[in-house]
């Protein structure tokens, strides 16, 4: 791993940021989260491909094309029954490999009465799915763990957002977190220097950037003062990770001078977000999400605020994020001018580009 | 005629369906409901030609095209006055057969100040238009009656509804009423293997297809039994019968081995459908109905039921079509694989392909 | 100035109304009124540039580039402070000459960080922006002045109007008051004959039309009758006077035969409309108007009603261009029939016609 640290690489040119970006294709994307797949079959489009999501009566996750293959009806317009999904329209039913099982009022299936099936697997709560390149229709890795959804140590909640936005101005967002003192001021945000002068470190290799941001003796943000009896002031960490389809982001804070911040075993009050970003298009995005918190006391009222909380600040990136776009459709390509922040984000970028034209 | 029976044909080829079909221009299509054209002009766009239509003041129904000859505002727009429609800006006075009869404020009314004028006729209250091809702009034939409005027998009612689907896919929904087990359990459907077992007997020439299906000793459905004292189980029919710019479906049952079938005299409880289907561009639709029925007992309450309840279903219906439709312009052009009930719909669909290619 | 009644102009040709007209570069255009530029920035597109208007602590307007360069939000989105407008996003700083004087964290400012800004100037409470054409990038005269404002002889109210419709078609219906009497019976219009026979007298230069319109003797309409208190019938004029980038329009009345109708001091009931139409995109427009009323008894109150009645009568307006830009669009390129009261508005397109090219 190369670290630097952002003052170096202040004027490092911005990455273009192209209006219409495609994706990488040999990676895990997050097609569901795993209490969305429950009575009904869902239908999303992941990577521009309609996607019918359901789960079977074994308890298995299936992903097939989203069209019925008599007449184009979405299977997701149809029922779930324990063989499968049933067409909405004159009812045949699929099971979870794609085939046609039956075909009401007729006897003989045809061969060919079957719908593309792709590589979908569940871990830990989280729904991937692998759509691969030519060159890797097969998956060439398992989908990534996320043990804080079932270590027990944490409470969480989440959800899933439809952005009009590309996927890389998420991971911009997400990867930067200064601007918690401008988008945020009302929730986790707080007093805006605090973030711009945030003590910062940026690790990163070919498919990960690491973004860390230490607050010492800072004033707690509404949010954290909200969720835990913090004494006064508080040493305030913020570890972002950056992987090619999801970030996962640990913040919190100790009671100043308690607890070293970089020790994974720190005390204190704590946010673990996950974050899967998935295209949805090359302009249109799905971001799931989900907030861990370590409650004290008062466990389940605690955590109904924190995600509360997560989803005031989560709408107001979406309002943001979305609004940016806009205006970048609305002035086509143009160049940036990068700032001190822009670091971990311009890291991404490469990375995405390195891996999309190595696929190419 | 040829006659066949559905299984012979289960494998028959499946027309292309097109995701942006023409039309038959040399047809009577409906252009509105009679009752629709009272004290307002109303806009409508036609085989894509956007039309108003109006009712003049000895009771005679007028189309013209929907665009004031001066500023080009829709005549829509205007109101109804005794010798036409007046422009709701300057106030151009048209009568029905689109000459300017009165330019306020200006005593010479020049030759040019006139718009294009349709073939329109009403008859059993449906009104019908004729744009024709270049080769016929004059009818060739009278207007279809459907006497089912005016022979007293029947109470009747119906409305347009407007589709974002090519008019096609209208027909091949109501040529295959198989679907009525998953698209419409909750109404007139009931029992799905029922209607995927029913008896069918399919006959076409030229111009019209006919599709007879029984569903002897059957559990009536909702609809029927909230309309009709039915004894128990009921000898069911449905027929169909296909031209190209409507349907005409006839439905009913009679107590168990009460009745033939398929004598017209009949008993038992009925339904007669008239489907006029319109396209307004290549990819959407007006479908007009009226639906008719023969009560017996409390004949006002039983009818407002059988509305309400088709309402109920043509909802139905309308969501599974654009859902239909919305999903094949997202796949694009692709194969479909027939099934046993796509025999009428194909047929139709062939004699359409044929009456285009005959006018072009 | 040449001079010419309407008769012997009936027959003018009409002067083709494009679909997708293009706008004269060196005008002063309205950008806002006056008092919208208050604690927050506005974002508004004019002549297809997306702006951000906003008022500086010294109370100078500012227009710039709506677009911040580090990461292109909206600067609208934003929040206005002593220096200037801060971005929503990371907080960067633009003062009212668009240079950035502030990075939140970074104590460098590259060179690079700036917006452009236009020539923008407040006027009598009217803010107008120049952008001009190549061969004129600075103003090459100063932005009308409009005394109605400031002169204290008048009450007025103001608001602005966003249309889906170019802007020529706004100010053909400005310059053609006869649609009073279609579009405006409710409100302001009355009998729809008194208009459409009004005396006309039609003036114009190379910049400006004016349509002088005199109704005597003529019964005053319900705005008028709601706002002042006539005896009886009234001699009523009608001033429009078109300029490039705005209408004056002084309509009003007194009692019959008490003074003459175009003596600029003459009493009565005055209705003074200022009319700012300011291209937004070709086929989108934003309407700025106010409405000035002289009222002699209960001033405030009559003022409230005389705006109400503007802002319905405006709303009529709105609805019926639309819709006549909507039915233009659907029919494509077509010729218009000319009628007498075209004169003034054929005129006013004939100068645009001829600006535009000049500056071609």
């Amino acid at each position: 791993m190369s670290t630097s640290n952002a003052e170096s690489l202040v004027y490092e040119a911005a990455s273009p940021i192209a209006s219409a970006p495609s994706f990488p294709l040999d990676q895990w994307y997050v097609a569901a989260l795993g209490w969305e797949l429950k009575e009904k079959p869902v239908g999303r489009t992941l990577l521009n491909k309609p996607v019918v999501l359901f789960r079977t009566a074994d308890g298995q996750v299936a992903a097939l094309e989203n069209r019925c293959c008599h007449r184009a009806l979405p299977l997701s317009n149809g029922t779930l029954e324990e063989r499968g999904v049933r067409c909405g329209y004159h009812g045949l039913l699929f099971n979870g490999d794609g085939n046609c099982v039956e075909i009401p009022g007729q006897d003989k299936i045809p061969s060919k009465a079957k719908v593309p099936a792709y590589h979908v697997r569940e871990q830990d709560q989280i729904v991937w799915v692998w759509f691969g390149s030519e060159a890797h229709p097969e998956p060439t890795c398992e989908p990534p763990a996320y043990d804080v959804h079932s270590s027990g140590k944490y409470l969480f909640g989440g959800d899933v957002y439809h952005y009009d936005a590309p996927y890389q101005l998420i991971h911009d967002n997400l990867l930067d977190l200064s601007h918690l003192g401008y988008v945020h001021l009302r929730t986790i945000g707080g007093n805006a220097s605090i973030h711009m002068n945030a003590q910062m470190k940026i690790e990163s290799d070919d498919t990960t950037v690491r973004v860390v941001r230490h607050m010492p003796n800072s004033v707690p943000p509404p949010t954290y003062t909200a969720a835990y009896p913090f004494k006064g002031n508080v040493d305030r960490w913020q570890e972002i990770e950056f992987h090619v389809s999801h970030l996962q982001i640990w913040t919190g804070a100790v009671d100043v001078n308690t607890d070293a911040m970089d020790d994974p075993e720190r005390g204190g009050f704590h946010m673990r977000g996950f974050h899967g970003v998935t295209p949805e298009t090359e302009s249109s995005s799905h971001y799931f999400w989900t907030m861990a918190t370590n409650p004290v006391s008062d466990p389940e009222a605690t955590k109904i605020k924190v995600i509360e909380q997560t989803i005031l600040t989560f709408d107001e990136d979406k309002e943001v994020i979305e609004a940016q776009y806009q205006n970048m459709c609305r002035f086509g390509t143009r160049p940036m001018v990068d700032i001190h922040v822009d670091v971990g984000a311009n890291r991404a970028r490469k990375i995405i580009e390195q891996i999309r034209h190595s696929t190419c």
